[in-house]
């Protein structure tokens, strides 16, 4: 009932039934639904909802054997927020709850420990004025530290009663607080729901892709005491090593405190491997309790524990959050040990932290000089020279040098540098912001928000910290850790570590959905079968006809005469047939899916302001330009205006292919809308192969406009494959053109709540995920086997893999880093789809 | 069986039921599927077919009691063209098939007239000579002048039996003309088929849209003689006047003469009305025959008759195509006849002929010189100065000044003038060039391939016929006519006539689809509600914001200050406020859908270049431009982004509703994708029209993503009513932009057969319009009653609207000129969906 009662109620009252009720503290749960009607109703607690509490803290109180409020022997109670999925940190707490002037008397004298109740006492005026009337940490801390001085202590444990005594009077006169414990409590039930609504939380569920609809739960739990002495203290245990996955258990623990403390960093704790030297039983029953729940859920845990008086009390349970290594890891371990087969072992992975295992690093055998830090935005390490503009990044990418584009923050126009640049480095925004976005969406390392960085356009100064660097100086930046250095840090390849090939290997077991790369190159065909793709599923042309061969391509375009043309076009046809060579060589028979060219013309062009103005080529470069050039001259477009680009690509794949054994080769034709286009690809492409004389290969298309979809039946009468081209079939679907939408519109519309994420990161499953359906439908309503792919970037993320799966296509096709998490993404769905 | 035996064969052999086997001759028919077969096998006969047609022959010679070569009494035969549609002039035909040296002793000796012979025996050799084997018409013109020279005659009956001989002796001797009958007939079908694939039908397909895959039949059928002397002749016959279509028959003839005579100009024909002095008899049995084939065939008929010795035979019959006027008057007066009802009336009118009774046309009262001619390339008159370059064109608009856009040929580059200049003329290209094809897109006026235009780029000069013209000198073209003038001739708004309102308000009965316009301004809405809109289906407010207003609009964009930007916008309401009251006042209650802002910011700024570099502005514009503006920055993104200019705009339109009694009111949001983009702004709408006390009005969206289609369901939760702009669904759904599609691809796809013409003139019925369907479909799935318009400019178009009127679609929406073409249409679907 995760959905109702939250992570925290739900695993609460598994926990119960799992360990048995002496061993967590008994209470309730208020659920979300009462959230979502507050929210909804203004903030407006529900009608009878103070009925209900009223109910449930009867049943507590009998369970309990004392009252709330009760001033000879009054129960406490802890009040914490619990939303479905954890969002650690983001919601509020307050403990203690049911304290007064009177009860903390009857508190003192119940537990024979005057100390225990007046530190209590004051914990709970410090957090009810914190976070339910809203006096800011700083002025409680303040206090806190007046007294310790006036006192001449360091700690707060060595604060005594008189001093705890005081220091509660001094909070009390910051606000008021009420004596009535049923008024604290619904005003700290209030404050839980209100904190949902927080700044901190709103911006943690955009990043996190949490809805707003869900709310949070309120957990209601009689308190137990770790700051009852020296038998006493709080703690954190993670059932194996929470940043290894090793099998021994971590954590952290204070003696005589309660969790906040733990937690707050206030006193430094201690780790958890010397609660077995200081109570043994205690450690003893703790290694016991992990064991029992990560039986018992079949996952590494992440625990809340309290020693009142040498008895131990479970206060949470969750599955562990944890690093990849970690996740690996565990799920190797568990299928070792037993604890689960290896659908549930791979079932434990999140897909979407591989990333950090599959990019490059800073080598941390080398020692290197942190000059300032920021927020890890995107993963990764990068280094550079610093410019400080788009235009700039653009320059030095043009001239083949590393840039870092360093920017006080990032707005559409600087989207062009994230192409041309290595990494982004800004001293504003977090992780949420414009460039950690973009640069995520682009996998461009990035860190942001690094305050330390202080940049002067007009002088090209930057200051980092205390180095003054300047335009051009080299940088390096660690997009997974957030750090800046001006060292000259070797990057390191990222490898796959001997567990998670195991992992992997597990799932290729598991999965039915084929992985296979997008590759241009033979280093990036051969890099992305090391990384286990089972071909390349998009291999595009048009990178083959940039860089130094691009003069050959503009003067081919540009050419005036029929005979000019023609030369310009044969002199590209054996450097392109070299290029299919090499790259059929490195995947070693694998299948192939040749792209022929895509793009616009003028894209192969110079800008037409670099030409001399009247000049014959600038005319014909103007005439080229488009006013909408995604939905102008390019794809099979190109192939029908232009069949003698088409045609030499095809002779230089076909003679390529005659001279590797064993080549698997599928030519692809873009952006199809009409039947009869694909027919007359085909034609061509059938008729150099026969003059060629080769046999044995595939034609197909990708299916990337709305139109293909709707007509795919007709489309598959010429087709061996379809290929979902699914940031095309995004961008036209949805009538948005990815330049320029994800820099100016997206952040406002996942503000207003239309989108939660960017549907060129997550594929828009009501939308074009239906358009795909469609296709895929209709296209196999005329062959049955039609083989289906996808080669958009959705290709590589967990999320839309699942939609694939469930979609009957037959692979997916994405950037060879990400080749493993696809792999396992697909393995995951396969157990959801078993299940 | 019209697509089966073509046009003609189908006539023939009907109105061989009609009038008796007496009255037409008799013969057969070689079907389409042969042509198209012969086609398909790279001109190869298909196997079989000669000896169905020595069948065929064999009982045409029963009947006709003659045998083909017989030397003593040689059958005759015609071999004719006859696709489905027919194609006037473009198939090839042969007559006196059958003659050769020995035949034409036998024809003479059995007829009795020996010049008779000769003369069908020489036709026979010139036809087959110029048809078949393909020696140039002129050659054998040259042969008759020079025959004629010497004999010192002027007309070819003038030429004795001797001439004729010596004539087809020097026709013979430039080819060699098989004596075997069989022989001829064979190529004779031949040449036929292949003139289906000849440059001229190709062409003359493209224009008017008809298939290459419907192939021509052949029909072969006894000669008649009309050459046999002074009681024999030849002529065309309409059934009603063929330009006015007032009820008296009207034609040609020509005494002593074959049917190719009165159509070749080589003689002058005599009128019809002449006939009954000559032959009373047969111009009774005509007048007679024509009331029967119009009774039979229930529309007005164009013939040809063939007199052989006193004796009528009827040839053919065909559904004359007529001009405008003339269909209107014949189905007025049709119905007042009782010949046929209203729904048939109506249905007899092709409605795209309708338009030239709807554009401006020259003052024919005023005596005009024209200059020159050209082709009449797209309908409508216009006039304004001439301009030789798309920017001056555009220049000339922005200045408010008329303009003809005058150009050798026009290219993709010259659209942007096309759109600022009233009219276009070229020196080059015919109905299918790229300027007839854009300008009729358009709807401006175009007079084409004006040879004697001859322009000097860089002299400014312009050459007219003798007239010696300067750009910025004023210039008008009548491009329904294709004629130019120097003149300031006025130019006359079209008028609706008396016999056009009777058949107007018959299709008001018949039709269910609503007729609405588009219309922006006061003016166009008057205009519009003139010619019969029921309302105005889209007021697109942009165009409320150019003009003398675009600098309030501009400064609003730019503004660096709220507060600035605040004082442009509530600048701009007033004025808007008065656009939306003429409007309202204008339609006299009827519904008005007003469109909020739709188009990228950047079209109401200046050019980045035209502002100073480094400047604000600058910066501010250059961060404005985009991409892909198609797929940008627009529509409802505006709303939610700016949504100060929405409220602007709602505010401005509910003020004004208000001061209007009666004031219909459709607010419409454009390029939704997502169902809370309308929610959003539908709060917004409502939120305002809520302060301003307005109630009453409907909220509503276009349709015009394909994203919307597929979720038209959730759309409709928030929608009064959907209107589907099928422009851009089109440019979306096919991937398409219009403006770069138009000039650079669309005449090679049509080439290539992917296209038969532009998806924006006529719907994309198998993409976007099942798009559309579905759209409509789960729309009303969420509102049963939802009301479904389109508002694309293939609402003006009848092919378009008669699938509308099929989708469940309530009314169209088009230009105001449109509307009764509209009418007309919708009309004609209702009645083909009732039958």
């Amino acid at each position: 009932m995760r959905d109702l009662l939250g992570g925290k109620g739900a695993n609460v009252a598994e926990m119960t039934r799992v360990l048995g009720a002496e061993m967590v503290p008994a209470g309730f749960t208020i659920t979300t639904a009462a959230c979502i009607a507050y929210v909804a109703a203004g903030r407006e607690l529900p009608e009878g909802l103070d009925a209900e509490i009223e109910d449930a803290l009867g049943r507590l109180e009998r369970l309990a054997g004392r009252r709330l409020g009760d001033p000879e022997d009054p129960l406490l109670v802890s009040v914490r927020s619990g939303a479905r999925e954890s969002m650690p940190g983001m919601l509020d707490t307050v403990l203690n709850l049911g304290l007064g002037d009177e009860t903390v008397a009857g508190l003192a004298a119940r537990s024979g420990n005057e100390r225990f109740a007046w530190d209590s006492y004051r914990r709970f005026a410090q957090m009810y004025g914190n976070v339910v009337v809203g006096i800011p940490g700083e002025r409680f801390e303040e206090e806190i530290a007046r007294v310790k001085a006036e006192r001449g202590v360091e700690l707060d444990t060595e604060l005594d009663t008189d001093a705890l005594r005081e220091l509660t009077a001094s909070f009390r006169a910051l606000y008021e607080l009420p004596m009535d414990p049923r008024e604290q409590l619904r005003a700290a039930v209030r404050a839980v729901f209100d904190s949902w609504e927080g700044e901190r939380a709103v911006a943690y569920r955009r990043i996190n892709h949490i809805p707003d609809e869900w709310g949070t739960a309120v957990n209601v739990q009689q308190m137990v005491f770790g700051n009852m002495g020296d038998s006493s203290g709080s703690g954190v245990a993670f059932s194996r090593d929470e940043l290894t996955g090793a099998p021994t258990p971590s954590g952290d623990f204070l003696p005589d405190a309660q969790g906040e403390d733990v937690v707050s960093g206030v006193r430094t704790p201690r780790d958890l491997s010397e609660l077995g030297e200081w109570l043994p039983d205690v450690h003893a029953a703790l290694m016991d309790v992990l064991r029992t729940l990560e039986r018992h859920y079949g996952d590494m845990q992440d625990t809340e524990f309290t020693v009142q008086e040498g008895r131990l009390y479970m206060l949470q349970t969750r599955n562990a959050k944890r690093p990849a290594q970690a996740a690996v890891r565990f799920a190797v371990d568990a299928v070792a040990e037993g604890l689960l087969d290896r659908a549930a072992a791979v079932a434990t992975i999140d897909p979407s932290t591989l990333d950090a295992l599959l990019h490059p690093t800073f080598d941390q055998g080398v020692q290197t000089h942190v000059l300032a830090t920021g927020v890890a935005a995107s993963p990764g390490a990068a280094k550079g020279e610093i410019v400080l503009s788009a235009a700039e990044a653009v320059r030095a990418g043009a001239e083949g040098r590393d840039s870092i584009l360093v920017r006080s923050f990032t707005e559409a126009d600087d989207v062009a540098g994230f192409h041309a640049a290595r990494g982004i480095l800004t001293s504003e925004g977090g992780k949420a912001s414009h460039a950690a976005l973009v640069a995520r969406g682009m996998g461009r390392p990035a860190v942001t928000g690094a305050a330390a960085v202080q940049i002067d356009i007009e002088s090209g100064e930057v200051r980092i910290g205390e180095r003054l660097l300047h335009a051009g100086d080299h940088i390096a930046i660690d997009g997974s850790r957030g750090t800046i250095t001006a060292d000259d840090v070797p990057l390191i390849e990222p490898q796959v570590s001997r567990e998670f090939e195991t992992v992997l290997d597990w799932c290729d077991e598991l999965r039915t959905l084929g992985v296979r790369a997008n590759a241009d190159t033979p280093e990036d065909a051969a890099r992305a079968v090391a990384l286990g793709a089972e071909g390349i599923g998009l291999c595009r042309t048009e990178h083959m006809l940039l860089g130094e061969r691009q003069p050959l391509m503009a003067a081919a375009i540009i050419a005036e005469g029929e005979s000019e043309r023609a030369e310009a076009i044969a002199a590209l046809r054996p450097l392109q047939e070299s290029d299919f060579e090499q790259i059929l060589r490195a995947v070693d028979g694998r299948p192939v899916t040749v792209r022929l060219l895509d793009p616009p013309l003028h894209e192969f062009l110079p800008h037409p302001d670099a030409l001399p103005e009247g000049s014959p080529e600038r005319r014909r470069v103007e005439q080229l330009q488009e006013s909408n050039p995604m939905l102008g001259t390019r794809g099979v477009r190109l192939g029908i205006l232009f069949p003698d680009l088409y045609e030499m690509q095809a002779r230089a794949l076909f003679a390529a292919a005659a001279r590797v054994p064993g080549a698997n080769i599928e030519v692809m034709v873009p952006l199809v809308a009409y039947e009869r286009e694909l027919e007359i690809a085909r034609e061509l492409i059938d008729r150099v192969a026969a003059e060629t004389g080769f046999s044995g290969y595939q034609v197909g298309t990708m299916i990337e406009l709305p139109r293909a979809c709707f007509q795919a039946d007709r489309i598959a009468r010429d087709a061996d494959f379809f290929s979902f081209g699914t940031n095309d079939l995004t961008q036209t679907g949805l009538g948005f053109s990815r330049d320029d939408i994800e820099g100016r519109v997206l952040g406002r519309y996942i503000d207003v709540k239309i989108l939660d994420r960017s549907p060129f990161e997550t594929l828009d499953t009501p939308g074009v995920g239906q358009m795909l359906r469609m296709g895929a439908w209709l296209g196999r309503t005329t062959r049955h086997d039609l083989k289906l792919g996808v080669c958009g970037e959705h290709g590589g993320d967990p999320d839309s893999i699942a939609f694939f799966d469930a979609s009957g296509i037959d692979y997916v096709s994405c950037s060879p880093y990400r080749v493993p998490i696809a792999r396992v993404a697909a393995a995951q769905a396969a157990i959801a789809r078993s299940r």
